[in-house]
């Protein structure tokens, strides 16, 4: 076999994985979109047998050999082939170094976690659940052991989802949101507090479907290549660079929230719209992690959407659309209100200053967790506790505490501190973008293709060619410093509430 | 090998090829409903590799031994085991006597021609279309040979969409309406016409998607397994019985456009949702011809939704959503404003009476064609004289003539008289439904389910159990007779008209 041919067959291969992702990423969209409430059963026939070919053909002996021989030859091959075998790699080394028998097993446990996870929610009912994560909290620990018997679990778990972070850098990243975040929310909370409340009267759902058109716009979404659908979470997904889906939900007494969804969602989208060519239908494909994703949804989100700028540029629109609702009401009236900052119980509804101290409860108990420190049943009163030092706020159910998130029932441990990174990642990007391009002169005029630009050089159009870490250091040209984000929340809160 | 085992394995091969049909048709609905405009080239990569692993799956040697061991012993093996190796057999046949290469470069050809229609259509330029259908039409002699050496070419290809299906019978059916139809409407021009411009002023769509959502609740559509779409020409699809999709296309000058797509679709949609739960994921799922299907369709549009006990019906909720559209109607005008007859030129919104004749024209030519009695380059003319001669209309470009359907560009010869059979069928299901249950006292109350058993018990929870033919004559205790069509339609016509 030349390694030409190689390539030429591993392509194959990875063309065929992508075919049935993107058939069983289109059964989800549908499922969660227009697809009829009652149809679990067909969907999960089909389902099954298109993750059992995927599941074989990237196992497959015959497939092993192949990338086997690819990263044999790896110094013969140019430098995007090489990648994509190390890539393609990496993903199967997890799964394979868990015995066969244990990985079916989990799988099981977790369709059935999350249906317990579910019932629990609804009920208020930790001690159902107790058990469930119990036992996934164990077989996290046992497979992080199989995978990287050397490692802290801790850090096996967060590689898995943003390749080369570690507990020393999140540490560092949370100590100095405790530090700085903790003391200004305590300050922001003695003094007078901003009025929102003309931002919470009746918007008709019409009218806001017209606003998410605008924003999109605005946004610079090519819409012959990316719709938008309604579910009860916001999401985006993509089964190639042409063919990318958000969603938001409309509350009718409510603006902002499914603004900023669509604001956020269309952040995501724009990264894979701009991913590389070169990469559709490989592993490199479309955006390269978690905290990648996440730094890019926010950045459009809170520095651009919620900052002055962009509020002033579209406030003509919105009092086009709501002329009653926004009666004399001034664009800074609007830039005011949609930064309000108050201490909430859920995390999706945060706003960007307390945002970040919910993640850091969830990092401090998975830690907690998987060190053994404290054990499951412990978790609402630790829950009560951090979320009474950090945010100041009394939590008066597991449903609207511990239990509000699906991530743990679902076997995510270590996924929420990309969140966090996420939002953290995109000050320093900030400070990088404005040395090159006037940011909010751009974004003042209605003018995001500089902005956009940017970000596709240094980021997009790498698609996942570049692990995270590096992509991260050479955009900005320094290593993640936390401090970015820090100064950024201090500076702008400090100047809104006057502290 | 037990025939146990092989029924099961033969039973997992459906399943799987099911589930690469399910994710295909998803693909296709999504692109016809709200996928993004302009993303056709990811979604072709995998449905080509979809379609090619179903292809291998169902031509493959494996699959090949396992029915004709099936079949060798198909004494030992319960009815239902029975008919699906005697179906899939069937299925697998046709391809099979076609000499691989030329499969598929007809494949491609389709692929070309489909394309070249749609542009000749918009150009009204029959001449770049015309070397394509001859290709087509020749193809289709071709392989009706190869599949069928001893059989006339006709039946052949009519036996393709519905079995058992003859020119003798259609010459018989299509002689009738010749006698009967053409004098009828020659009379009906004659006469006062029908005045229905009331349905055609402003009705605006989020009061016709209300109306929407209530024929469906009258049509007794569960809505927990049957969606509703927007979509340019209406269609069903289903992926099993538990998940049925349908669409329509609303007008906002023409109120019942969308009405009866809404309750045709549901026609198709019902049979489906009361198909035989055992044939699910197996190749007896779902309704059993083209045909069949069409009387379902039609049989809910014309016979149930185009009575004067069913306009009775749902005319107060008309005029709940439509007060000043229907200011000084009645429900008699209501009725007789739906039951309005006009020669017009496009197939798809032709009225109850006309509708035949538009496909007597298309069954002519065919023959024509197909017995080299024409040649393509005739068409034009030849459909001008058959547009005039039975619907006394004339028909100014091609357009709006011979270039109207997509089918001959998309190789269905043969095709076209199941729509015409499926109207004919409907008036033999009602005589015989008639005499079991009272009907029309039945839609007059409200109460569609005595129809929906009867017709359940008939024909939808058979599945694809029974052939088209055997299946019909089962139902009305007799063969298909074309006057109980022809003998509706005078009766009722006659009545309207006064002639």
């Amino acid at each position: 076999m030349t390694t030409e041919n190689a390539v030429k067959a591993f392509r194959d291969v990875q063309r065929k994985l992508h075919a049935y992702y993107h058939a069983m990423g289109l059964i989800s969209y549908d499922t969660m979109t227009t697809g009829p409430s009652d149809a679990s059963e067909g969907r999960g026939v089909t389902l099954g047998i298109l993750s059992e070919a995927a599941y074989e053909l990237e196992t497959c002996k015959e497939t092993k050999d192949l990338v086997s021989f690819l990263l044999e030859h790896r110094d013969e091959l140019d430098p995007q082939a090489k990648r994509e075998a190390e890539k393609f790699n990496e993903g199967s080394e997890y799964v394979s170094s868990i015995p066969a028998g244990e990985y079916t097993e989990y799988e099981m446990l977790l369709n059935k976690s999350q249906e317990v996870w579910k019932n629990a929610k609804s009920a208020n009912d930790f001690a159902s659940f107790a058990p469930y994560l119990k036992k996934i909290v164990e077989t996290n620990i046992r497979f992080a052991k199989y995978y990287r018997p050397d490692q802290d679990v801790m850090d096996t778990l967060l590689g898995r989802y943003e390749k080369g972070l570690t507990t020393k850098e999140l540490d560092s990243f949370f100590g100095s949101l405790r530090a700085r975040i903790v003391p200004l929310l305590k300050k922001i909370k003695e003094v007078p507090q901003i009025d929102d409340a003309f931002l919470h009267q009746y918007f008709p759902k019409d009218k806001q479907e017209e606003f998410s058109d605008y924003l999109m716009e605005v946004m610079r979404i090519d819409r012959s290549h990316c719709t938008i659908g309604e579910t009860e979470h916001p999401f985006t997904t993509n089964f190639n660079k042409n063919d990318v889906r958000i969603t938001t939900h409309y509350y009718m007494n409510d603006l902002t929230n499914s603004m900023y969804s669509v604001i956020h969602e269309s952040g995501h989208a724009t990264y894979e719209l701009n991913s590389g060519d070169q990469y559709e239908y490989t592993c490199l494909a479309g955006g390269v992690s978690m905290g990648i994703h996440e730094s890019q949804s926010r950045f459009f989100e809170n520095y651009i959407g919620r900052s002055r700028e962009f509020c002033s540029l579209i406030f003509p629109k919105v009092c086009e659309l709501f002329p009653e609702q926004m009666k004399g009401k001034t664009a800074e009236d609007f830039y005011r209100g949609v930064n309000k900052s108050e201490p909430s119980l859920i995390r999706t509804q945060a706003d960007e200053l307390t945002y970040p101290l919910h993640i850091m409860v969830r990092y401090e108990i998975e830690k907690l967790l998987l060190t053994g420190k404290i054990d499951v049943d412990e978790l609402p009163r630790v829950w009560a506790e951090k979320m009474d030092e950090y945010l100041g706020i009394e939590v008066p159910d597991d449903t609207r505490g511990v239990l509000q998130d699906s991530h743990w029932g679902g076997g995510m441990l270590g996924y929420f501190p990309t969140y966090a990174l996420g939002s953290a990642y995109g000050a320093q990007f900030l400070d990088s973008m404005q040395k090159d391009i006037d940011v909010f002169g751009s974004v003042a005029k209605g003018d995001l293709s500089p902005v956009i630009g940017w970000l596709t050089d240094k980021i997009y159009k790498h698609g996942s060619m570049i692990d995270p870490k590096p992509l991260f250091e050479a955009a900005v040209g320094k290593p993640f410093d936390p401090s970015y984000f820090t100064e950024y929340l201090e500076k702008k809160y400090g100047e809104l509430y006057g502290v």
